[in-house]
C-alpha cells in the first residue's frame, strides 16, 4: 500500500528534492524522471524506480496502477503526496502527477556491445540539457544504440535532460568517458567515426557510412577541437545555404543520423 | 556621441526592460536582440536598432564600432550603461555587452513573394521559443524564405526566440496569420503544402517536393489537427525505428527541410 507524506519538511521530500542538484545526484547515484509517459516508457524497458511519488488527487489510470503494482512487487517505495510537494520536488509549477526516483543508468564504455546498433552518437562537451535530451530522442528515432559522452558534458540525468529526452533516456545506452578512452575503445573493434566540420569539402551525402557509424557532435559554441577532427575516419559538411555557418548541435545530429539511416535503408531495399 | 545612463530607475531602462513582456512588446512594436554576433547579422542585412545599449566597460571592437557609427548615422540612440543594468534589461545574469532595440519585423502574408525561396516553414501553434528560434536557424541553413506562424504560436520576437535563432530571425521573413487566411493565400499561387503525419504510409523520401515547398510543422504536443492534414498536398512520415512516435518539432522540420533541399540539389546537379 502506498504511504502518504504531507509535510514539506519531511526528510524524504528534502532528499528527493536535492536530486535536482548534480552534486547530490552523483553522490546518491539517483535521478528524477516525471510523468506517466516517461515512467511507462521506462517500465516497458523493465526499468522501475526505487521510489514512486504520486499526487494524492491524481485520477486512477490503468498505466499508473500497473506502475504502482510493479514498483511494489519489486520492493520499491510508493508514496502519495500533495501536488504542492510534487511541484517542490520537480521544481515545476505544474508538476506531473508522477515522479520516479531511478538508479543511475550510466553504462561503462567497455560494457557496450557496439554491434547491437548501426548508429551511435558521441557528444563532445555538449553543454545544453535540451540538446542532450533531444539527441537521445533522435537516437531512439533512428534506432541508435545510445549516446557516448566525452569531455565535460551536461549531466545526462538532470531533470531538464530527462524531460527533453521524452523518455528516450531509457531506450538509449548512456556512457561517459574521456576522449582518449573513447578512441582506444573505438579502435579496439569495428566502427566508423564521422564528424561534421567546416574544414572539409565532402558533402554529408557523398560519404558512405559503414555500420556501426559513430556520429561525433561537437560543443555548441566551439565545435570539435581540430585534433579530434583528425582522428575521425570521415569529416563531412552539411550544406549551409544561408548566412549561418552551423546548425544547432542536436539538429546537426538529426540531419546526420537520418542520412546514415537512409543509406542503411537503401542498402537493405 | 553615446550618452550614458547610470540609474536602474531611469525611465528608458524601465521601458526597454519591459520589452521582455509580450504584451508590452506588442504595444511598442519593438523587441530586443543581444550580442555582437546577432546585431552584426542584422546590420549585414541592413537592419539597425532604434536604440543600442553598450556596456560602458566593453572593450572596443571594430564590429561594435561600425554598429555604433551606423546607428548614429541613421539617427538612432546609442546608450552606454553598466553591466548590471544590461543584465537587468536582458534578464540574463551574464548579459551580452550589446543589446539592440529593434522595430517589429512581422511581414504581412500578402507582401511575401513566395517565389523568392524554394522552401518555407509553416509553424502551427508552435509553443516553445527554442523550437521556433531553432526553426528560423534551420530555415537560414537550408535557404528557406521564412516562417509563417499560424494559430496561437509563441512570440517570434521574445528574447528566448531571438537567442535560439542565433540571428536567423533577421534573415528569415516572419509572418503571422490564421489557418484560413494562410490556406487562401497559399492557393492563390504556386506552392506545395507538406505535412508530417502518422496517418500516412508515404515515406518522406518517397515523395517529390515541388518548389516552393511549404513544410507544415504541427504543435509540439498535439501534432497537426486532422482537418489541417486534409488540406495538405502531401502527407509524409519520417521513419521512426525506436519506441517514440515523434521527433522534436524543430528536429522534424530539419529532417524534412534537408530532404527537400537534397532533392533540389540533385535536380540541379
Amino acid at each position: 500500500m502506498p504511504r502518504e507524506i504531507t509535510g514539506f519538511s519531511n526528510p524524504l521530500v528534502k532528499r528527493v528534492r536535492s536530486l535536482r542538484e548534480k552534486k547530490l545526484r552523483k553522490r546518491e547515484g539517483l535521478f528524477l524522471a516525471e510523468g506517466l509517459r516517461i515512467l511507462t516508457e521506462a517500465r516497458d524497458r523493465g526499468i522501475l524506480p526505487d521510489m514512486l511519488f504520486l499526487a494524492n488527487d491524481a485520477r486512477p489510470h490503468p498505466l499508473s496502477d500497473a506502475l504502482i503494482a510493479d514498483v511494489e512487487a519489486a520492493g520499491g517505495d510508493v508514496v502519495t503526496t500533495s501536488a504542492d510537494i510534487l511541484s517542490k520536488i520537480s521544481g515545476k509549477d505544474n508538476a506531473q502527477a508522477l515522479v520516479g526516483v531511478y538508479r543511475d543508468l550510466l553504462t561503462p564504455l567497455t560494457d557496450i556491445d557496439r554491434t547491437q546498433a548501426p548508429i551511435w552518437f558521441v557528444a563532445q562537451a555538449m553543454r545544453d540539457p535540451g540538446n542532450l535530451g533531444t539527441l537521445m530522442r533522435i537516437g531512439d528515432a533512428v534506432g541508435a544504440g545510445g549516446v557516448i559522452l566525452v569531455d565535460d558534458c551536461v549531466d545526462p540525468f538532470s531533470v531538464e535532460t530527462v524531460r527533453a529526452s521524452m523518455g528516450a533516456l531509457f531506450t538509449q545506452t548512456i556512457a561517459a568517458t574521456s576522449w582518449g578512452a573513447f578512441i582506444a575503445w573505438l579502435r579496439s573493434g569495428p566502427g566508423m567515426l564521422v564528424g561534421t566540420s567546416l574544414n572539409t569539402d565532402t558533402d554529408y551525402q557523398a560519404a558512405h557510412y559503414a555500420a556501426p557509424t559513430f556520429i561525433l557532435i561537437g560543443n555548441e559554441a566551439r565545435g570539435l577541437p581540430e585534433d579530434y577532427e583528425q582522428l575521425c575516419d570521415q569529416l563531412v559538411k552539411i550544406p549551409m545555404m544561408g548566412r549561418a555557418d552551423s546548425l544547432n548541435a542536436s539538429v546537426a545530429g538529426a540531419v546526420m543520423a537520418y542520412e546514415v539511416l537512409n543509406q542503411q535503408r537503401r542498402g537493405k531495399a
